[in-house]
C-alpha cells in the first residue's frame, strides 16, 4: 500500500486531493509543500500530492519552483477539486451564537457574500490555513466560534457542519497533482497533459515566440504558460508549459526536441492523463501515423528509394 | 506636496521605495496592497507606491489582478529596489545573546546561509511581514532578540544594525511601480515601458502565439509575461505584458492597436520611464520617422499620387 | 471614346479581353507587351490591356518585369479569360482536306487529345502566335491548311470556324489586366484586389516569411505570390503579391505600410475590382469600424482619457 | 563513359554546361527540354543536363514543370554558367561588313548596348536559339552575315569569334542541373542544396507561411521559392523550393518530414553540391550534433530515465 506525503496538517483540501487520487494509500501530512516534496524525494513516502494551481488564486508558485530546481520528481496524475467552503463548529454551536469566525484569508475572500449576509457583525480572523483554523476551534476553550473550510476537516477534529458551499463561486477548483521518483512513465490514454520547464539559451526578443513555434509548428496545443523569475535579476525569466499529448505520441516528443535543441536547458515534468478526459483536436497531419509515414518517406529518400 | 499611500506598516522595502520615488511627499501606510490604491482611487491620497515583482519570488500577483479588475489606474513610474536585509535588535544587544530571530518567511529564505554561519542555534519565528517584525522586537518584553529586515525598518522603531546585507544573493531586487487616478501620460523620455493587460476574445490554440506576433511584427520587444486565471476554471488565462518602448511612439501604439482588435478586451495601465534607463534597440524601419514616412506613402496612394 | 493598346496583331486573345473589358473603345495593336505598355506610358493609348498569367502557362514574365522595372502603371482592371481554340480554316475547307496545321506551340500542347483524335496525320508547325497563324492561312497561297486559335482571329481573317473548344483541359484561363497611367484609384467595391511589388532590404533567410506576417497579422490574405531575378545574379529575387482587398481599407493599407517599412522599396500597382465578385472573409477585428475603434482607443489613451 | 542528354542544337550554353559538369562523357543533343529529360527517364542517356533558372530571365518553367509532373528525376549536380556573347561570323567577315544580324530575342536584349555602339546600322532578327542562328550563318549563302551566340557554338560551326563578351552587364548566369534516374543521393558535402516541389492540402490563407514555418523553425534557410499554377485555374499554385542543406542532415530531414505531413504531395527533387560552394550558417541548437543528442534526450525520457 503506497504511503502519500501531502500539504498537511490534516482536514486540508489537499488531503481530501489525495483521498481522491489515491483511495486506500497511507497518508503523510507535511508542513509545507517543500516538505511534502523531500518526503517523496527522500523515499520516506512513495510520493506525493500538492497544489499546482488555484483558479482564482492562480499558480501556487512554490510547488512551480520546486519541481524547476528541486531534486528532480515527476507527475503521474492531476485532480481538479472543487473548493467547497464549509463553516465548522463545535457541537452545539448555533448560527446565532457565531462572533468569531476563523480562517485562511482566501477563504474570507472567496466566502465574502456569505459572511456578509448570515454574519454581518462577526469578527473575522486570519489563520495561517483552513485546516489549522478547524483544529483551532475543536478546542474547547478556544475564543473562536467558528471555522470555514473544506468538509474533511470538520471530519477530522469533530466539528460540526453548520453550512457548505459558501464560496462566492462555485466553480472555484484546485489542480492538484501526484509526483513520484522519476521512473516509468504513465501509459498514453489518448487524452493526456505533458508538463515542462524551459530555460531560454540566451534572453533575446522573440524567445518566447521561438518557443511557442517549437509547439504550433507541430500541432501540439499549450494548456498553461507560467513565467517565473530566474533569480538572475528583473526582466529574466523561465517558462512552465502544460502541453496537450504524451511525450510517447510523436508530435509531442518533436515539440519537446524543438524546444531542448533551442533552450538552455528543458526539464520533462511528466505525461499524465488529464483530469478533465479532454482529447486533443489533432490537426491534419500530426497523427502518429502522420508521423510515421513522413519517417518512411524520408527514409525512402535518404536511401535512394524515391 | 504630494501624499502617497503604500504597503505599510512603517519601515517597509515599499516606504524606502516611495521615499526615493517621491523623496519630500507625504506618506499613507496602508494594510495590504488592495488598501493602498484604494486610497489612490478614492483620492484619499494622490497615488501609491506598491510592489509589482520580485527577483526571486515572482510576481506579487495581488499587485497585478488589482490593476487588471479593480478601479483603473495608471503606472507613471518604477523603480528597482534591492533587498537588502539586515540584523536589527534592540540597543545592547550583542550577536551571542540572539536566541530567538523574528521575520517574514521570504526573508529566512534569503538568508539562510547567514543564519547557519553566524546564528546555527537561533530559533526562527515566522512573522506576518519584516516591518511588523521590527516592531515586535523594538518592544522592550519582546520574547525575539532580534528582527531580519529593511535597514529603514530599524529607523523607524528604533532598533540598532548589527549586521546589514546579509542575503545569500546581493542582486535580489524587488520592482516597484508608482500608480495614480488615470490623467496626462508621463512624456516619452526614449527609454520607456509599457504595461497592459490582454483579455482573450476565444481561448484557442495559439491566441497566445497571435497576441504575441502583433508585438514582434511592429518590433515591439516584450519583457513580461504573466498569465493569471481568470476566474473561470482551469486552463482560463489574460495576460499581462510589459513592452519597450512608450504609446506615444508610433509602433507601440500600433502593437497596441492590433492586440485591441484581436482581444476581447485590453486594459492599457501606463507607459513610464524605464527604472534602468535602458533605450530598445529598433529593428530597421520601426521608428516613428519610418511609420510617419510609411504613412504618407500611403496617403499619396490612397489619393492617387503614386 | 478611350483608346487602348494591346498585345497584337488583331485577333489575339487579349484583343478579346479588351473588347469584353472596354466595349466601345478604339483599340491599337502593338508587337509585344512592352510596345504596348509603352503606348499607354507615352500618351499614344488611354491604357493598354495585357496578359498577367495563365492557368496552365503560368506568369507572363514580361508583364511582370515591365510592371515592376518600367516607368509606373497602375492596374485597373482585371479579366479572367477562357481559352478556347478553334480550328480556322479558308472557306471550302473540309477536314478531309487538312494535311498542314498552323499554331503556337502553346496551343499544340493544350489541343494534343484534338489532334490525335481528328488529325492524326497532319503535320502540326509552330507558329509565332495564334493571331499571325490565322493571318497567314487566310493568305490563298499559304502552305497550311488549318490555324488553331481563338474565334475571334477567325473573323478578322475571313476564316470558317470547323472546330471549336478544341483544347483537353476546358478550364484553362487567362488572367488579363487593363493598366493605365497613374491616377484616382477605382472605387473599393468590397471584392478588390491589390497588386504590388516588393523588394527585400537585405536578403537574409527569413525575408520572406517576415513580409508574409505583415500581411497575415492584420488578416489580409494573399491570392498570388511570384518571385522574379532582381538581375544581380542567381539567389536574389524580388516579389510580386496580390492581395485581397483594396488599399482604402484600413487593414490593407497598414498591412502595405508595414512591408513598405520592412522593405527597400515596394511598388503599388493598383487596387481594382475582382473578376470573380469573391469578397474576402474577414477576420474578426480586421473590418475598417474595427480599426477605427481601435484608432479612437489609442487616441484616448494617448490624451490620459482611459 | 556516361552519356548525357541537353539542350540542343550543338553549341548551346547548354552544351557548355555539360562539357564542365561531365568533362568526358558522350553527348546527345536534344530538340528541348522535355526531350532531353524524357532521353534521361528512357535510359536513352544515363542523364540529362537542362537550364533551371536564368538571372535576368527567371525560372525555366518547362524545366520547373517537367521536374513536378513528369515521370521522377533527380538533381545530382548543379553550375552557375556566366551568360556571355560572342559575335559570331563566317572567316573573312570584317565589322564593317555587317548589315544583317541574327539571334535569339534574350541576346537582343542583352547585348543592346553593344549592338547600338557598334552595329548602329544593322538590321537585328530574332531566331529560335542562339546556337540556330550560329548554324544559320554558318551556310555560305545565308542572308545573315552574323550571328549572336556563345563561343561554343562559333567553334561547333567554323564560325570567326568577332568580339566577346558583348552583354551589357557582365554578371548574368544561368544554372544549370544535372538530373538522372532515382537512385543513390550525392553524398552531403557541407554546403549542399535540396529541391523540391510542394502541393497544398487545401489552398487556404497562410498555407505558406505554414510551408515556410516547417523550413525556418528547423534553420532550414530557403534559397528559392517559385509558385507555379496547379491547372485547376487561376489562383490555384504549387511551389517549388531550394533549401539549403542535404536530406541526410537532420535538420532537413525532419523539415521536409514536417512538410510531407502538411502538403497534399511533397515530390523530392534532390539534394546535391551547391555550384558556389558556400556552407550554412547553422543556427544554434540545429547541428546533426543537436538532433541527435535531443533524440537521446527524448528516448531517455520516454524509458523512464529522466
Amino acid at each position: 500500500m503506497p504511503k502519500l506525503a501531502y500539504l498537511g496538517p490534516q482536514g486540508t483540501f489537499c488531503e481530501a486531493a489525495l483521498r481522491i487520487l489515491v483511495p486506500g494509500g497511507e497518508r503523510l501530512p507535511c508542513a509545507n509543500v517543500t516538505a511534502a516534496l523531500d518526503a517523496a524525494r527522500s523515499g520516506e513516502a512513495d510520493g506525493a500530492v500538492v497544489p499546482l494551481e488555484n483558479s482564482v488564486e492562480g499558480a501556487i508558485t512554490v510547488t512551480l519552483d520546486e519541481l524547476a530546481w528541486g531534486e528532480p520528481l515527476l507527475i503521474t496524475a492531476e485532480l481538479l477539486l472543487p473548493v467547497e467552503f464549509s463553516l465548522l463548529v463545535r457541537p452545539g454551536t448555533e448560527m446565532a451564537h457565531i462572533k468569531r469566525v476563523y480562517t485562511h484569508p482566501a477563504a474570507i475572500t472567496q466566502c465574502r457574500n456569505f459572511l456578509a449576509r448570515e454574519l454581518p457583525d462577526a469578527v473575522v480572523v486570519a489563520a495561517p490555513s483552513t485546516a489549522a483554523a478547524a483544529q483551532e476551534v475543536s478546542m474547547e476553550d478556544s475564543p473562536y466560534d467558528a471555522a470555514i473550510g473544506p468538509a474533511i476537516a470538520g471530519e477530522h477534529y469533530g466539528l460540526h457542519e453548520l453550512a457548505s458551499s459558501m464560496g462566492d463561486r462555485d466553480d472555484t477548483v484546485t489542480r492538484f497533482v501526484r509526483v513520484s521518483r522519476p521512473g516509468v512513465l504513465p501509459e498514453p490514454t489518448g487524452a493526456d497533459r505533458t508538463s515542462l520547464v524551459a530555460f531560454l539559451r540566451d534572453d533575446h526578443p522573440g524567445a518566447l515566440l521561438e518557443m511557442l513555434s517549437e509547439f504550433s509548428v507541430r500541432g501540439v496545443n499549450l494548456t498553461r504558460i507560467e513565467s517565473r523569475p530566474t533569480g538572475d535579476g528583473i526582466g529574466h525569466y523561465f517558462f512552465h508549459f502544460d502541453a496537450e499529448g504524451h511525450v510517447a505520441e510523436a508530435r509531442v516528443g518533436e515539440a519537446l526536441s524543438g524546444l531542448h535543441r533551442l533552450s538552455a536547458d528543458v526539464r520533462f515534468l511528466g505525461s499524465y492523463p488529464r483530469a478533465d478526459r479532454v482529447s486533443p483536436q489533432l490537426r491534419s497531419g500530426t497523427t502518429d501515423p502522420d508521423f510515421s509515414e513522413a519517417a518512411d518517406w524520408i527514409a525512402r529518400i535518404r536511401s535512394g528509394r524515391v
